[in-house]
């Protein structure tokens, strides 16, 4: 793929990895970049100082303009901060926003970092079984009165709304409406991961639920790692004014001076300069090409009985053996093939619902990689 | 002072400001830096990559080197990993390492952001007077003594050895060996708060306590904010391999990739190519003048009954005011002469300790505001 260049870490030479959900090497914007490096550096002391506890005001500013020209959302300047990726924004939600020993519902699957989290906060988490539209609301809401009568009152709910990962399912605009409906209710705050937006294959994805709530009651996580690089470590939180404020007035934040200012100059000096809908429109077309490819190898290769996604965009798809199979046992066969999946039940809720599954992220390994890899898992299951 | 420069968050316009811990701006060494950045994008993957959860090796390889050379410490690979500044040492110890509710014992006074990450984690607090010489190891003792008797076993000791935020005072050597005998007898961690190590005025400071405890039992904290820049949001955490081990393995170091690999990528080509040794230096001359500047004005225009630290490092020192004044009631009259400092009580545990007392950065107003700010303060406290 990419001869000359070091494999990320966790990938063996000559191995094909599907476990990485990294952003394709050719989608990082390498020339721009350094150009607004070059800007960035021209204003010393802003990269180099400690910046404010929202993040650098003209990122900030950017976000506004950008999700009021994009999702018609307008923002004010105190419902939106700066966050090192999304997933401090996972962290200091879990953290200051919960009590330990809350439980959380989510998605199953869904994210297993996200849920690493919960748990490293002394949560408890409640697993909502995921289908190609989302969670089912009537699911949600049986499963929070189910809670609720065992004394267990769920305080949040965490959603992967676009291109979920691991799934590559999107939750539909009515099913967004309805749960928003159901949380309200209960008293529910929803946390909004919605990372994977941009990378739309087809049509642009519905309203998020921070826009259907007016942004009450939710809390909506951005990143610039899958759009420009992750190597940033740089994303953007929106919440009620509230909310932003409890988290600023945070210790970490309060000691830490913003997140990166040093990325942040960078990133702003992007966004003062670049073609970002050019860049988006190639992103778009690099990950739906990379998809397709996927879809077509598993296609051929797949033995009858194997089940699979059909993501509309994001990095990854899902996959489901027959019910003879777990993918625990066929690690020795993928290994022995050099070939590498990430294995369904750390993503699901309990983890007893993912052992005949498993994510591909077609994301990061090369399209002959992802057709020969395919065709190997394919060659694997064969075994029976 | 750098009158085109805009001025940091927080800091009025015409005020003088003695609140912000920020390096002096002319010890920001911006056209190696530069370099650096220059050097960091010919390798373009790296900076803009997830990396590993560590933290980017080149630059723990060079840590690992520094510690061999400047303190004869050898560090193993699996003893270091980098770290969003200080800050995030705190808060992973804080939350992967306390239960909640568990005490905290900390010095009083010390660093007030680092009180706001341990009560964000639910953690009791528990303070011991701060000395010249670093809390006394009967007071220390009797604490552990006290707690225990009351059935609230404290788990950890947050420590700031070198040149104290805010009192300027360091730990001695002595102490040092006492606390840690004291802290291994009732299986108490020490997290050794460090960042100041470097600015030290004379003398080197004394081996750490991660040094004479030969890595088992202390979590120690590095930073590049004070010696850099703290825009990088860069530092290291130093510890036994489980206790790293522990911390990688959260969810958020498991989604993070690493301490801001930008950020790593552009510091450890400053570290390749520059002159720390020279650097060094440089900042040690800056502050000391600011902190010998900061003392003679102290002299010249404190009313009697005045008392302040002598710090031999570092960025801050304590005053304390005598019996009959408390810091709320002068920071009107402080304010109506435009000066600012920050006020004692939110370093303390409990706050009451501190009521008298204030912290003055002389890290970053000019020279001149240091001795127009005392004269004012002077001018203030004579009011009676």
């Amino acid at each position: 793929m990419h001869a000359n260049q070091t494999l990320p870490q966790g990938v063996q030479p000559g191995e094909i990895s599907f476990v990485l959900g990294h952003p394709d090497r050719q989608a990082l914007p390498i020339e721009a970049l350094h150009e607004a490096a070059m800007l960035a550096l021209e204003e010393p002391l802003r990269p180099l100082e400690y910046g404010p506890e929202g993040g650098d005001p003209e990122l900030l500013a950017f976000l506004r303009l950008w999700h009021r020209q994009r999702e018609g959302l307008d923002l004010a300047r105190n419902q939106a901060m700066l966050i090192a990726g999304a997933t401090q924004g996972v962290d200091l939600v879990a953290r200051l926003l919960l009590a330990p020993g809350e439980t959380v519902l989510v998605e199953s699957p869904t994210y297993k970092d996200s849920l690493l989290i919960f748990r490293d906060q002394h949560c408890k988490l409640h697993g909502v079984k995921m289908t190609p539209e989302g969670i089912r609301p009537s699911d949600f809401e049986t499963a929070i009165q189910d809670l609720t009568a065992q004394g267990e009152r769920p305080r949040l709910f965490y959603t992967i709304p676009n291109f979920q990962n691991p799934t590559g399912w999107s939750t539909s605009l009515a099913r967004r409406k309805t749960i928003l409906k159901i949380a309200r209710r209960h008293g529910i705050l929803i946390l909004e991961d919605d990372v994977y937006r941009e990378i739309a294959f087809g049509a642009e994805p519905p309203a998020s639920y921070f826009a259907l709530a007016g942004g009450e009651g939710v809390i909506r996580l951005g990143s610039f790692s899958k759009t420009l690089a992750p190597g940033f470590r740089l994303g953007w939180l929106l919440a009620a004014p509230a909310i932003i404020e409890r988290i600023q007035a945070c210790g970490t934040a309060q000691m830490g001076g913003g997140a990166n200012p040093f990325s942040a100059a960078v990133v702003a000096a992007y966004c003062r300069t670049a073609h970002w809908e050019d860049h988006i429109q190639r992103l778009r077309s690099i990950y739906r090409t990379r998809c397709e490819t996927a879809l077509a190898a598993l296609a051929r290769h797949m033995p009858a009985g194997v089940e699979w996604t059909r993501p509309q965009g994001g990095f990854f798809l899902w996959i489901t053996l027959p019910e003879s199979m777990e993918t625990a046992n066929l690690q020795d066969r993928f290994a022995v093939r050099g070939v590498r999946v990430a294995p369904g039940a750390q993503f699901c809720t309990p983890p007893e619902a993912g052992v005949r599954c498993f994510r591909l992220a077609f994301s990061f390994a090369s399209l002959d990689q992802l057709k020969e890899g395919i065709r190997l898992i394919g060659e694997a299951l064969a075994e029976g």
